[in-house]
């Protein structure tokens, strides 16, 4: 975690992990989860407190999460079907539930098609928000296999050179067994950083580097900010506009749905 | 193609691609390549021309196949064998064949798998010289699949800060099919600048733009140079220094042999 984000020690109030899971765990099934969901969805968010991942953690994320159950967005007991299949792969529609507790089921079928075909992709369609990719990929370790998790977000970052946001945050995760050595676990925004940082950035009045976002009119802000501008754009992952001609990126996206993300 | 990559209408003498193709076919079939086999070289040499990716067609290619061959280290009638094998997946050792001619074969079984399975997946050991990785990639279209085709390469480019190579140029091709209109195609590799691409601009004298090369002491050159260096290392793809912190990449490689690439 970048030091601008992190709380300070003086203002700091430190919960152990265990104790903070079964409070999120709860708040879960006051939402309506069942609970060995709502053991997923609690496990999956202090994991990412716990990694330093505070963007995708309790704090930051499950104020929405619960703003999503009341409002009716996201389904706490959705009937998860698949919708086309080969042995190798699946289409999933996830009935509106939450990424963060149905993407492991969808992982769950995806490392035993891997078992039994020696790849198993899986998409999940009508989603909700996924949270920490890396979750997800992680989950392929235990059976010794690469794990591989994506999804597509809604526009918010600017092509380069662009003054219209057209290309989503879409994070891309990589967990690889290493035998005895630790996995070597990747995890990116691919725009220059993840949206919810921002949101952070907001709330704990931290700065902002350079290179992260844009003016209104598109134009890339390369020097530190002190505060979250009210209007901004993200900017893609990647170089400057100086370098830009030879740094188009693309990547497949493979979630189809993302009303948030 | 970057415009200082074209040959000066006044030198260039024009060449149909199929007379180029007959030509480049009879080369390889000197070397002792098959008649099959140079087919599916000339082709991929010749479509790298066409397409504008000089720096893996005839010109900038050809000679280095023949010196592999003449000194033995490529094998001109290798016997490509499966070491591995699931449903979904291959692991083949393509016995010192160059991988312009044999990851078309390693292609074809990926696409059978998924034809029977819905992936194929199909990695190739031992192995030479790719050529263009969109040429084994764009093998999906006709069967309307996405392909993606990606190879591992020496270390050549330098991390972020550092001045020793420990990053390949490894490139990733990317063809996904799309309807009535024309296939989206992405092709590039992760250092700054395709390695190939300082080899051409060294035979045609062409401008180096900035953020490609470093010193050899691992100093980012951010201006335009006129002639390539005599020692340089590669950079990678993506940002400056100044915005490094957040701009490690990392790929997965598919591929495991590279003495050159």
């Amino acid at each position: 975690m970048l030091p601008q984000f992190r709380v300070k020690q003086e203002e700091a109030i430190n919960v152990s992990g265990d104790d903070l899971m079964a409070t999120v765990a709860g708040i879960f099934e006051k939402m309506g989860v069942p609970a060995a969901d709502a053991q997923v969805g609690a496990d999956a968010l202090v994991l990412a407190d716990l990694r330093g991942v505070d963007s995708h953690g309790v704090s930051n994320m499950l104020k929405s999460y619960v703003n999503g159950y009341t409002s009716g967005q996201i389904n706490p007991r959705p009937e998860m079907k698949i919708v086309r299949e080969t042995p190798a792969t699946a289409s999933m529609d996830s009935d509106r539930g939450l990424g963060v507790i149905t993407a492991p089921k969808a992982m769950e079928l995806a490392i035993r098609k891997a078992q039994d075909v020696g790849v198993g992709m899986v998409t999940l369609g009508n989603a909700r928000h996924l949270g920490m990719a890396s979750y997800h990929a992680m989950l392929a370790l235990k059976h010794d296999m690469i794990g591989i998790c994506m999804t597509s977000c809604p526009p918010r970052a600017l092509p380069t050179f662009g003054a219209e946001p057209r290309l989503g945050t879409n994070p891309i995760a990589i967990a690889v067994p290493a035998k005895n050595d630790h996995p070597f676990v990747f995890d990116a925004a691919t725009s220059s950083v993840a949206q919810n940082k921002i949101e952070i950035a907001r709330r704990l009045g931290a700065t902002l580097e350079p290179g992260w976002l844009a003016t209104e009119d598109g134009t890339p802000i390369m020097e530190e900010l002190t505060s979250v501008p009210e209007k901004y754009h993200m900017l893609p992952l990647g170089a400057t506009r100086e370098l830009a001609p030879i740094k188009a990126m693309a990547f497949p996206a493979w979630w189809t749905y993302w009303p948030e993300c």
